[in-house]
């Protein structure tokens, strides 16, 4: 008990008894039992569970950072798991972390249904959604402002006088998906500019899909004069599909923008417009949202943050 | 104890008795308590504690995903911390790790001393290392071929005849900054190649560093050639410094070989020969080591993997 006391920070243990525990405690490595402790009634098991899509996209690496270093200001830890965006591994992640009784859940969901993120199915454990919402589920929420970023973006390419501009997204039942094509068809829309369907491309997961689909889209009879890209997937396999036929001395120059940044973006052979945002700040405001609902400081209501993007021009 | 059984695989449970079982189970919600079960004596706790060094670095979050994968395979979930090279945050969430009863951990270890990871202070926790090596603990470990890649690496560049070839790597104090600035070194001895220190730096933990000690650099007197880049991070931040300035229009061509890949390497403004290899495959292996020491059919002592690295010119 001495021990414990000591470890937790002091109280009521004389300053000379807590000096030898603490040589005692370095000198034979004791550890708290943090499991034993989650098991006492009321008692925080001090975990969070953090399930995104695709921890080989370098934004979520930085995402996941963002969610250790508050949860570790908080005295927490995060159980990583990876979805894939596969439904069903997502309910198996959230059914393991319920069962190994996390204090929170932060979740970048898949597309699929919502039944297994229900309250009652989660034990009334607080699940904060980062950069998609889930239809039906209305629950604390961050995203970004893609809607504001994609219609800013394209706007930018039809007042350079393009009037031929492709896209390229992924699933249009992924929630940024559709947010992002929203914003690319509002500011063609705004400017009497049709859509050609043939120059759209809206299913592309990574980077291999994302460069066939550029070739299709070089390969049509009359390409686009500028790409809007929607991600960091998809900017990396046009750039390798334009930068490929241009060193094969094709006359191309097309001009990209693209939602989500990536690294050396200013040396690409084609002008590059970045519409940039901080995942790390993302996933710092998850967990805050989290962490302000677990220490009761938050208001009642579900509560929403829209994270601001910014344009760089190259 | 029956819905226990029945969601453990339904041993001795009759089918319609489990079928009634996971009907009840789905509509309200049922959990293990996996924490219950890792108090139990010699029940592991179903978590393996993963540290490592700089998750902003895509390179680790693909490591991470490696480890997970295997982990997942295994029914095992990873308790993810981030250490920033920070040797304090290390052995703090070494011990946060050891408290909440991991059954092994994973850990890409920062260059400080060793006694927080000697196995009487981990309870006798199977630790494996990737990456890197600490001085003095024999335990499980992948490693890449630091030495050899970086070696042919070097020899590429003096066969294309060059002479001047500066280095840009990470603290010596690092391993894999240690291995490679030798590797460096043997091929520029081997071909009675002098090393002018003016042009090594071996200090940059990140791409800002890697650029000022890049553009520090091109600036000496006699600026070298050609660059051998140690990581990712150094070569994102000399390609920086490269790429500015043939845009301000100085007469600079060097070629730049890189240990480590990055997207879009063909794309750049000068030619990169890249040491490529698979960051998923050492986190696959890191955790095969920790599951074969676990499920007792690894053979008795330290085991050494060394993993392959390939060279893919420009």
């Amino acid at each position: 008990m001495t021990v414990s006391r000591t470890l937790a920070g002091g109280r009521n243990v004389r300053p000379d008894v807590q000096e030898r525990v603490m040589e005692a405690v370095k000198e034979l490595g004791y550890y708290r039992n943090e499991n034993a402790r989650s098991l006492r009634p009321g008692q925080p098991s001090g975990l969070v569970g953090v399930a995104i899509t695709n921890l080989a996209n370098p934004y979520y690496g930085n995402f996941a950072l963002g969610v250790e270093e508050v949860a570790a200001e908080h005295g927490r830890r995060i159980l990583l798991g990876n979805t894939g965006e596969d439904d069903a591994r997502e309910r198996q992640l959230v059914s393991d972390f319920i069962g190994r009784q996390v204090d929170g859940l932060i979740l970048v969901p898949t597309s699929g249904d919502a039944e297994h993120l229900r309250p009652e199915r989660l034990g009334d454990v607080p699940l904060v959604l980062a950069s998609r919402r889930v239809p039906g589920l209305d629950v604390d929420t961050v995203l970004l402002d893609d809607v504001g970023g994609a219609y800013r973006g394209t706007l930018s390419l039809l007042d350079a006088g393009h009037t031929r501009i492709g896209f390229l997204g992924n699933r249009s039942s992924v929630f940024t998906g559709e947010r992002r094509c929203r914003g690319y068809e509002r500011a063609m829309l705004e400017r009497g500019v049709p859509i050609d369907p043939r120059i759209v491309f809206r299913d592309q997961q990574d980077v291999a899909a994302a460069t066939r689909a550029a070739k299709a889209m070089f390969d049509a009879a009359d390409p686009p004069t500028a790409v809007f890209s929607a991600n960091n997937r998809n900017t990396i396999g046009a750039i390798r599909e334009i930068g490929r036929r241009i060193r094969d001395g094709e006359p191309l120059h097309p001009a990209v923008v693209s939602f989500d940044d990536f690294e050396l973006s200013e040396l690409m052979p084609v002008p590059v417009t970045v519409i940039d945002h901080d995942a790390r700040l993302l996933g710092r405001e998850a967990a805050t949202l989290l962490f302000s609902r677990l220490d009761g400081t938050a208001e009642d209501g579900p509560r929403t943050v829209e994270l601001p993007v910014s344009i760089e021009f190259p």
